[in-house]
């Protein structure tokens, strides 16, 4: 093969919000596959906010720091183009932790087959993807929601909180969506129904979830943290169950992280803050794709997939999950197939 | 009756330490009790952190605050001197919300009556009073601590702390308290047999539990909230069960409550974080009772109260939790019998 890699490489730990020049634009010919590995021609690269973290030097995570001039760590679909591996054969489709890059190399670990007739191969790096477990895992299993109780999701048009939202409606839940403008609100009630959306930009959030949770909030998912996870701690029910999905809010700080200065509530409402961590439900992974895949199907949970063209660039379209210009699940796209 | 009533009545809402000058110091005749009342003769008064609480105006806690020019709350211990309420006999002795006063009137409710042959008045108020039904049911409970796991209790040599980390040894963990002193730290090891004490106000509390929970914390019962809660919050064990049961650092404050910088450490180790509130076991406090009675009787238990004589004293003495000065549950002594 001579095929040129483009790839980004990490030159520097960020400070504050990711720039361009935090990164190497490297370009390296492809190899061919050493025994056991197959090569991997990406298609779609997701955007995470937990791709943020992982450039931090963080000791006490649960993955080590991408190491500096190491490629960037990220999810991708891509298709099988060369293998020497039994389990995988050329023109494959696969998806995992491939990197920010057009051609990844893997021994198979981690690696798993997606089968394109089931959805656009973009949905598998959302909601039939570890966005998507992650809300169905930490919603279901921690979440606990019962029909009738009322759910609080912030982020909620991003491609967890979307989730969180629609499988509380599922559920039967009455379901408060925290999102950032008028379009992601529209989209939240009007495509999605969602009870209410809030409008953390424009809105006081504390006053209404006061309006919109009479009841008080019974579970809350939240991706954000910062203000809002203190104003929903001023509304809990009695044994109210709070989620920590993350804290997108933060993950720019310069300065440390902003606690949760009512987290005192947790006393009075009785109420649990638990920590989701999606990897410990991969081997459930079946139950919760076969649930999603049927609603789907069904047209009981919709996907939305924002998808920006162009590996190079990478580092400006990943900011966009900082400032909410995304419209649900952040994707890039590095080939046609 | 031609007796007088002394009685500590809230003249202001504190700002910060409580100074004498909140309260009224006032004096005025008993009367004889209505149908169906007592009246008690008040021997010892509970000084406990959540008494802070209930003089700000906060409308969102489990109780409603005290009412200015209202006798200041606090739970007793007395002798009925007067009644006429079948269920209470004259020289029968109480425990109840009985206030910052000499003599109370009661109507029965929440009032319930003590052996003082079983234990000391004052351990009515401690160990097995609400400090100790705290204890045992937010360890076990909440904390839900196994044999061999590492527990790390703060504010470990007050009425509730010591009371946590002689159950959690009584379940056969390993146990490090958190106490401000060397005499305190002495105290937890060598007389209540804690396997590690930690001084905050001379060692780095943070190195310290890195040191002695090698395989990191497992069950946290927080006392004090602040800077331990995070330095707690960096050493968690996978699956670790944080009882949130007060936070006396926060509770003088003039600025917000420091909310848990570290809690997204919640995340990492799939840890939980949940909130206590005593009075839902009072239904199955006999459970505890007579548990904690046996192990008292055993010497497996131990306790020890800081009594302070006399009721005009009771800013002052107050003011002793806040600063760490008391040498166990601290009571007032009203009377001699």
């Amino acid at each position: 093969m001579s095929v040129i890699n483009h790839q980004f490489k990490l030159a520097t730990r960020p400070v504050g919000a990711v720039k361009r020049s935090d990164f190497n634009y490297i370009q390296e010919a492809v190899r061919d596959p050493a025994e056991g590995e197959v090569v991997v021609k990406i298609l779609y690269i997701s955007l995470d906010p937990a791709m943020r973290g992982w450039m931090n030097e963080n000791k006490n995570s649960y993955m080590p720091p991408v190491g500096i001039d190491e490629v960037m760590r990220a999810i991708a679909v891509g298709r099988v183009v060369a293998s020497k591996n039994p389990n995988f054969a050329v023109g494959d489709h696969v998806n995992g932790l491939l990197g920010v890059q057009e051609y990844a190399y893997s021994n198979g670990q981690g690696l798993s087959k997606v089968d394109p007739r089931l959805a656009p191969l973009p949905v598998f790096l959302g909601t039939l993807g570890m966005p998507g477990l992650t809300a169905y895992f930490g919603l279901l299993e921690i979440g606990q929601p019962k029909a009738g109780e009322t759910v609080v999701v912030s982020g909620a048009a991003g491609a967890v909180g979307a989730v969180v939202g629609q499988i509380a409606k599922i559920k039967g839940c009455r379901v408060v969506g925290i999102a950032g403008g008028a379009d992601k609100c529209r989209y939240l009630v009007e495509e999605l129904g969602f009870d209410v959306a809030i409008d953390y930009k424009s809105e006081d959030v504390t006053a209404a979830l006061h309006k919109h949770c009479p009841k008080g909030i019974d579970v809350y998912f939240d991706n954000v943290g910062g203000d809002i996870l203190d104003a929903v701690l001023t509304k809990l029910a009695r044994d109210a169950r709070i989620v920590i999905c993350g804290a997108i809010s933060q993950y720019n700080n310069t300065t440390p992280v902003k606690g949760p200065a009512n987290y005192l509530a947790l006393i009075v409402a009785r109420a649990s803050m638990k920590g989701v961590m999606v990897g410990d439900y991969y081997p459930r992974a079946m139950e919760a794709l076969s649930a999603m895949g049927g609603w789907l199907a069904s047209g009981k949970l919709k996907t939305r997939e924002d998808v920006v063209e162009g590996l190079e660039t990478f580092p400006d379209t990943f900011q966009k999950l900082f400032t909410g210009e995304n419209n649900g699940k952040l994707v890039l796209k590095v080939a046609e197939a």
